[in-house]
């Protein structure tokens, strides 16, 4: 078996550089990745996962994760909660939009209740819980859309969803963690 | 030069189906896409630009296209006004999210007017040009969220944005167009 010899070259009729495999020609065309999650609310307390894997292992995160093919960005977000969080969710719409170019994701972030009670961890958590606002730990937050969306979920509880909020890593507080995001 | 010779096997640590070389072990990761695109408004009028390339050449379309790594949605959406309507636009904010399954793609749609006037068919469109509502070609626009996206628009013009509407696919009128999109 050969090796795969990926250069960045700009392929005959594209208009940027490609990767693309010298030894077949094959153009792995690299494209922004979504991330598709929910600040999860059970009355005034909110669903954090404690993460299981790097990166941010330890660190409390949203139950989120990259969208898959053959699913809408609603379903993906359900499908997330259910995996990381063993948790049922209902959503209400959509809260904010991040892109992060420097690592190329979008991600859509929605507001949620649980739908049915109870959660428990899932492969990818250490362990879930709700908290009170006053309990979140903010200094144990794995991204900084996660102390953002949950800002986000702070001052429009209670009230209809307006246009989700829409930022840009450099400009998220904290943006200096080892992700970027 | 050696062809590629991709097929869907699990590769090991995986837990579905990944297209994978043959000949290299290369994975391709198949993500979902986005595309990214906008209704301008100038006054009461839409700009729309007719397809120079397949699918749908001939058809009316929003200036939208796939997102890019290195930029955000917004950024994207600025680009691809650019690009096939040589239009600079100023977004107001999401209008729509929208997912298409099938083809695994996730198109976020902006509400934007026309920053500065004037535009003209960029290398993508055959001719661009601005519609009353009264006068929008519905029976040749390219796909089905170009209807929706318009008429989102209609239905909101003048008002804040609210909570952008999601749709899947299968609930678009007109759904059953070559691209289902």
């Amino acid at each position: 078996m050969s090796e795969p010899n990926f250069q960045r070259i700009i392929p005959e009729g594209e208009d940027r550089e490609r990767l693309t495999c010298a030894e077949c020609g094959f153009i792995a065309y690299e494209n922004p990745k979504i991330v598709v999650g929910a600040v999860v609310a059970e009355g005034e307390r909110v669903l954090l996962c404690r993460r299981a894997i790097e990166p941010r292992r330890g660190f409390w995160t949203l139950p989120a994760g990259y969208m898959e093919l053959g699913e809408t960005v609603e379903e993906g977000a359900l499908r997330e909660a259910w995996e990381e969080a063993q948790a049922r969710i209902a959503t209400e719409g959509v809260l904010a939009l991040y892109s992060i170019p420097r690592i190329g994701q979008v991600q859509v972030i929605f507001r949620a209740h649980l739908a049915v009670p109870g959660f428990a961890a899932g492969p990818e958590s250490l362990e879930v819980r709700l908290f009170d606002w006053a309990e979140i730990p903010w200094e144990q937050l794995a991204f900084p859309t996660v102390h953002a969306a949950l800002r986000r979920w702070h001052a429009t509880r209670g009230q209809p969803l307006g246009a989700p909020v829409l930022e840009t890593a450099g400009r998220f507080p904290g943006a200096t963690s080892p992700q970027g995001v």
